[in-house]
């Protein structure tokens, strides 16, 4: 009979043992990536202040907040007419804290509450669940968990080449080969806008470049054309998106365009760097390209903009980032840079089962299981778990005297490789009988040969 | 200027590095002994329907279950009336889902839920935040962590010793050493309560008991008269209260004491079939205790009741458990029987730090820092921190080219352990700067010797 109270939430998820172990190897190879690049994990609060995080996302994303109801008499300060007010209104008179949108604004919060305690070039990760009220849909729910690095506090394109750094360890980690990591730079969309004088228009130029992928050049120019731009301005756009080449080739011809036109290129200048940077640390794959028809997070992008792209799957965006002048502005902290990047895990959990990159063996399953027909060798099998455990080796041993058959298909539906089967005649010769599931074999070995062979 | 946004909600708490890295610490070792001991990880959604949770705790805990704000137009079925009959009325009809209170209720309907896709006897650990509408105070947060292992589905009290063994395993890595384990069984508390007739009065009975540690034997004769006990009952209290001695002298006397009542002693054989179980597994400290006056969990533990104190320090509880026969059945799901325990990682935090038991070292800090004075300097120091990393080894480029003061400032006040420093010099010789911050001392060496070194 369905029990409605046995749900959960719409848009939220159980995660049970075997994704469980999956989403852990995911995020222990990026843990330890960050680690290993010298930043700090931080942890805030799941529930923020509603004036921290009202008007931060835009109109759109204020209602996407959750907001948590006054605990006691939410109802003390409000009278019948508020009600008449409406939702809105009313929210703000029972409700002062909302559960957090993403890890940006909460960070920018913490930089700028904390700002003269942190080691400045303060170098933070954060893997925490996120909340929004959104319509659920295959990819999308309403808690999640995003996964963020930043580095605020130097303007060292250092950090923007340690980035591609950190995405190529983390993928050759999880095996990840077939992937772009594209790279574009804000100045020079900019100063684009300002070769075919649409400075007024950025966001609408922006906004149709960016969906150059999906609906083609002349879908493209037929949008910028219906928002006013005119022939001359779009024919420049069509040679813009039309740069092609490898990375150096490109980076010429943006050269040259920008020359002419003597406009500045700042923008280019720190493309150059982050590849002569790249050189440095002999990065010698071709997965870092030059797209200069990438333009995400322009709102807050400044410099250099980031999106990784895992070639012939279904989704295959899964992380992104950039350089933000002004992280802390918000928070009142002015003049404070920052650069960071996020892995979507949702996405690279699927792009993974999708390319069934994930192992096998190891994801935190149980490595042996001692089975046993009655109480005395359950006694006997104590020691033996004992010394097993010593050898940091994870063993059960079935719980109860039963069936040897039913312990033998715990085993299996644990996806335990190793069956120890402890009987009168094994413990008499201190021969055990060891079972490998996925091979079949069947051995009698002493303890200290099975430990040595499961090690 | 103070920037009320910037604070975060009551109660609640923003983990910087340092401490996120010990929190990490505690964590880490708890897991990884989960595992061993065969456990899996699982996550539930942070909202759950408040059906789910609403009854479960209690009328206090119901009162402080944190509530969202349905989305959208949380008002179009509230009449003007609604706002009449009071906030918890209210409360009904604009929010349908709350913040987790406890890991309980939430596994409780997870299992319930799953049942049959379960691999059962089901061993799970949860690591998740909770939130309570509680009057903040030292040392009581309205966001923490808990950290629960259970197993559902076999009455084996196998899993009783293991849970002593898990404590005892997670104890000696975090070099914790002067602690006990207290033992005692529901039944044994039960069958006491029979034997001086007190079975209707129970529960006054246990809390009375239960504050013997804090009032003394005497008040609690006072409270139990003042709740109408006559002296013959609480001579026998007295009795019971005095039983004292070694594990097994204790447990004699309480069998004395219901075989001469002739009342039944199936909890003293419990607590007997765990001694003999933790001597199997050569368990030879002198950790556990039996405490016949522990009287946690009355209201859900059926067998055997679990608490471990850290000894001298200033709150020593961390830790508690016990076996509860009915888990499942809130969420209509009958006879699912479990037993767990669970950490509690703010309080044992607090024990490590009390006792300096962290490790200096180790706690997820960058190991090294690569300075240099110039860009060119920088851009040798790619390489060298690409071949440090190779290893394993976390390690920074300092971003900047500034100061080599300054520099050092950042590793010190990052706590990183050696600074390697890159001048046109060592570059000529291939031979670097290698300092090493806590003793002072300064070679000049070879990568590879500097890896062999800190590796």
């Amino acid at each position: 009979m369905a029990n409605k109270s046995l749900s959960v939430p719409k848009g939220t998820r159980d995660f049970g043992p075997e994704v469980m172990a999956k989403r852990n190897y995911i995020l222990d190879v990026i843990k330890s990536t960050f680690i290993k690049f010298g930043f700090s994990q931080i942890e805030t609060p799941s529930m923020e202040l509603l004036e921290t995080l009202t008007g931060k996302y835009g109109e759109e994303g204020d209602q996407l907040l959750y907001k948590i109801l006054d605990s006691g008499d939410f109802l003390k300060s409000v009278q019948e007419n508020d009600l008449k007010e409406g939702a809105k209104k009313l929210s703000t008179k029972i409700a002062s804290k909302g559960l957090r949108y993403d890890l940006t604004v909460p960070f920018a919060r913490f930089v700028a509450n904390n700002y003269h305690q942190l080691t400045i070039p303060f170098k933070r990760f954060q893997i925490q669940p996120v909340w929004r009220a959104d319509r659920p849909q295959k990819g999308r729910y309403r808690e999640f968990y995003q996964c963020d690095a930043d580095v605020v506090g130097s303007e060292s394109l250092l950090l923007e080449s340690e980035i591609v750094l950190m995405i190529r360890d983390v993928f050759s980690q999880l095996k990840l080969e077939d992937y772009t990591i594209k790279i574009n730079n804000r100045k020079i969309l900019s100063a684009f806008a300002d070769v075919i004088n649409a400075k007024e228009q950025e966001s609408s130029l922006f906004v149709a470049i960016d969906k150059l992928d999906k609906i083609g050049i002349d879908k493209v120019v037929d949008e910028l054309q219906n928002k006013g731009f005119t022939t001359e301005q779009t024919n420049e756009v069509r040679k813009f998106l039309a740069i092609s080449g490898s990375n150096i080739q490109k980076i010429q011809e943006i050269e040259t365009l920008f020359t002419t036109n003597n406009i500045s290129t700042e923008g280019v200048e720190e493309l150059k760097e982050i590849f002569t940077l790249l050189d440095s640390y002999q990065y010698q794959d071709n997965k870092v390209e030059v797209d200069f028809t990438l333009a995400r997070g322009l709102s807050y992008y400044t410099g250099a903009i980031f999106e990784v792209k895992v070639n012939n799957v279904s989704i295959g965006s899964v992380s992104g980032g950039g350089r933000y002048d002004n992280l802390t502005g918000m928070m009142g902290l002015e003049g404070v840079t920052g650069v960071g990047f996020s892995f979507g895990i949702d996405r690279v959990y699927d792009v993974l089962e999708e390319l069934q990159l994930f192992p096998q063996e190891n994801l935190q399953q149980t490595q042996v299981l001692i089975t046993h027909f009655e109480k005395a060798q359950q006694l006997y099998a104590c020691q033996v778990a004992n010394q097993i455990r010593a050898k940091g080796i994870s063993c059960e041993i079935y719980p109860d005297s039963t069936k040897i058959k039913k312990q033998f298909q715990y085993a299996n539906k644990k996806n335990i490789g190793h069956v120890i089967v402890i009987g009168d005649e094994e413990i008499k010769t201190g021969k055990l009988v060891l079972k490998d599931l996925s091979s079949g074999q069947q051995e009698n070995l002493t303890l200290e040969e099975i430990i040595a062979k499961i090690a």
